[in-house]
């Protein structure tokens, strides 16, 4: 399939190269093609600079967010960081529209963003918004009706997501969530073919809710756990 | 032990009767205990009224709230609603000095008690207040500077709390969240007791905040699932 993978972050590189390695052909979207090529500096999570990932990844056409969203064919990943994502998404609404669009950003609010940060054992908790009552999925869905949003991948690192085998020979739950039954059934078969074979369907999109509000259960969970796991475990709903 | 169980809805029923079969002295602590024996209709959630249940479950004695804590030796089970949780807990903070208190409310907000309601599949989605930046189990530490706050049971229903072996043979997980250690470890043996094998420490009592907000996830699993489960599913986390 002709997939597009917008962002150019830890987890849309994880995407990317695993949609490679299953013989897609995948469109990366961002913001400025010449401008993330000529970056040589590690970017703020300290992934190497993308040219150079680019260069150990052969197969991958990076292109402006638009040109890769309109060259996919039916599935678009948005690794757009939750802060921006409704924003990029809503300038190339008429490239997504009919498509699948997987959201699995978590609409983190970073302490030095904000004007009262939040202190924890962690050092840094990121606040959500919205919360609660709203969800980034919704937000985005109501912002691009004419696209299908998923809400999906969220509950784990993706370096889990494209490789659930890795933790607990791959027996734990991967959750989707979506208005659209077609586009659901469509991120359905892409999990399998990740390697995931227990996957829930929570309902529609509302239920983005409880899986973004889940980001801060998660850490508590890699805390609780130790370092040496390093966020990579899997949750399994237990019947 | 002489343990103190505050409230008289469904859960802390749950734990009453699990307490009592395991050999404990239980004091149940009610508002009003003359008001309690006098209902002789079903409470809100449909449970019978308390004076039938509790002729059905002898050894347990009905105080007022802060007779049932005054006359616990080191724990107490918070089952008081979260809306009411912090005020209620307030007014006997001396006698729950010194003590475990264990809680494992989320502070939903109903519709009928909101300007604007949600909407949603289920037809009701409370929301939860506080949420992200703050959890009711700090309110309640911060309002009872002298007791030991424990958050668990949360992520459960309670008739799976007192019963893990009933889903998946007992193998999945319960949280637990504290800054006083040695309530945390009480909290672990009572857990264990009551047939837990996998109890996992997530650290100091700000993670309550994940796993309160973890209530919506809860409910999303439990609409997924289907209604046969009723919310009894469990959690395993997967390492």
């Amino acid at each position: 399939m002709k997939i597009a993978v917008l962002g150019t972050g830890g987890g849309a590189r994880e995407h990317t190269a695993k949609l490679v390695e299953l013989g897609h052909e995948v469109f990366v979207g961002t913001r400025d093609p010449e401008a993330t090529l000529a970056r040589t500096e590690p970017d703020m999570m300290g992934n190497a600079p993308y040219g150079q990932w680019l260069a150990d990844h052969p197969g991958v056409t990076l292109l402006s967010f638009g040109d890769a969203a309109a060259a996919a064919g039916e599935v678009v990943i948005n690794g757009i960081d939750g802060h921006n994502a409704v924003a990029a998404l809503t300038g190339i609404a008429t490239s997504l529209s009919g498509k699948t669009l997987i959201d699995y950003a978590v609409p983190f609010v970073y302490q030095h963003e904000a004007e009262h940060p939040w202190p924890t054992p962690w050092g840094v908790m990121p606040k959500l918004d919205p919360c609660d009552t709203d969800s980034l999925g919704e937000r985005i869905q109501r912002a691009l009706p004419e696209a299908k949003v998923v809400k999906s991948f969220v509950t784990q690192e993706q370096s889990t997501v494209v490789n659930p085998k890795a933790v607990g020979d791959g027996d734990h739950t991967m959750f989707v969530a979506s208005d659209h039954d077609d586009a659901k059934r469509t991120v359905t078969e892409l999990l399998q073919s990740y390697g995931w074979t227990d996957i829930l369907d929570l309902g529609p999109l509302v239920c983005s809710r409880g899986m973004e509000m889940y980001a801060h259960m998660h850490s508590a969970i890699g805390f609780g756990l130790g370092q040496q796991f390093g966020g990579h475990f899997g949750v399994k709903v237990v019947r």
